[in-house]
C-alpha cells in the first residue's frame, strides 16, 4: 500500500535558533489535500553511561518545556560536521568528567514522528575515564549515579520521564537478563 | 542547586492545529537571560499489546517529518477531557480492531523535553478481544505482528525508529527475561 504523502506547497513561519516552524501541504495518495505542521529540529546524540562500579549516569537539569527538573542521560545537538558518536562523547565529557574507553550503539529513533524531525542516537558508554570538557554556559547541570535497578524504580514512580531515558535503561535491563546478572 | 527558569515575556508565533509555537524570554537562577523556543502539544498515550500467540501488534503510516513509513506502536492524542488510559484503548481499536481485556500502565515521559510539551503515556495491553472502531480520516494504516525476538532485531537492523516503541519493546524483554521467558 503507498502511504507517501507528497509535498504541494511550505511555508515557513519561522527560523530559531534550535528550531524551524513550517506548515505544508501534503497530497495523500488518494488526490485528498491535508496540511502538516513540521518542527524542523538539529539531530542529537545520548549516552548511557555505565561505570567501574555498575552505577548509570544520570543528569538533572531544568526543561522549561516540561517546567521542572528532569533526570536524563547526557544529552545534546549534533553540531555541524559532527558525527553523532562524537557528538555522544563530548556531551559525556562537558556533562559528566568522563571519556569512554567504549562506546556501542543502541538505537536511533525519531522523538516524535508526528510533528518534529528530530533524530536521537544513543549510545552505551563503558571502561570511563576521567577526562572534562567545559559546560555550556548557560546550562545548569548536577550529575547523578543510580544503580540499574534504582534507576528502574525511578521509571515506575515518575521520577524518570523522559523517552531517551527510559527506552536506554531497559535496553540495559534487557542485556543484563541476558548476560545472566 | 536552584535551576528554576523564570519566565519574564512570552510571545505566541503560531498557533496551529496539533501544535502552537512560543518563544518565551526566562530568567536563570543567576540572573541571565536566555530565550526558549516551546512548541506547545498535546498528550499523547500509545499502547503495546501482546495477542493470544504471544505477538505484538504493529501499526506501519507515513511519517511526513521523517519522510517514510515508520513501525511503530498504536498512538494517538488524548482528547478534552479523556482520560490517557482511555485515549490508550481507543485507539487500539480503532488501529489494530482489539480491546484489551488488561490494560496496564509501563510509564509516562517527555518524548523532546528541550522544546515540546508533549507528554505520552505508554501502557501494555493483553487478553485482547477483537472490537473495530473506525480509524481517522486521513490515516493510512497498515497492522501487522511481530515476535518480540523480531521487535528487537529491528531495533537493531533501525527498521523500528521510534522511540515510544523501543522503550515499550525494551520494557517487555525486560519483563519477559525477569518472567524466565
Amino acid at each position: 500500500m503507498d502511504k507517501t504523502e507528497r509535498m504541494t506547497a511550505s511555508n515557513c513561519l519561522y527560523r530559531g535558533r534550535i528550531l524551524n516552524l513550517r506548515v505544508d501541504e501534503v497530497a495523500l495518495p488518494s488526490g485528498v489535500q491535508a496540511k502538516r505542521e513540521i518542527v524542523e529540529h538539529r539531530d542529537a546524540s545520548a549516552v548511557l553511561a555505565v561505570d567501574a562500579y555498575g552505577l548509570l549516569l544520570f543528569v538533572s537539569q531544568y526543561r522549561y518545556a516540561a517546567g521542572k527538573e528532569l533526570l536524563e542521560i547526557p544529552a545534546g545537538l549534533v553540531e555541524d560536521g559532527e558525527n553523532p558518536a562524537d557528538t555522544a562523547v563530548r556531551e559525556l565529557q562537558e556533562e559528566c568528567g568522563y571519556k569512554p574507553g567504549k562506546l556501542e550503539k543502541i538505537a536511533s529513533f525519531y522523538c516524535s514522528p508526528g510533528f518534529s524531525t528530530e533524530k536521537l542516537h544513543v549510545y552505551f558508554a563503558s571502561e570511563l575515564v576521567k577526562s572534562k570538557l567545559p559546560e555550556d554556559e548557560d546550562e545548569l547541570i548536577e550529575t547523578l549515579r543510580l544503580s540499574p535497578a534504582e534507576a528502574e524504580e525511578k521509571i515506575t514512580n515518575g521520577e524518570i520521564a523522559d523517552a531517551k531515558t527510559i527506552a536506554a535503561i531497559y535496553w540495559y535491563r534487557r542485556q543484563q537478563f541476558d548476560n545472566g546478572i
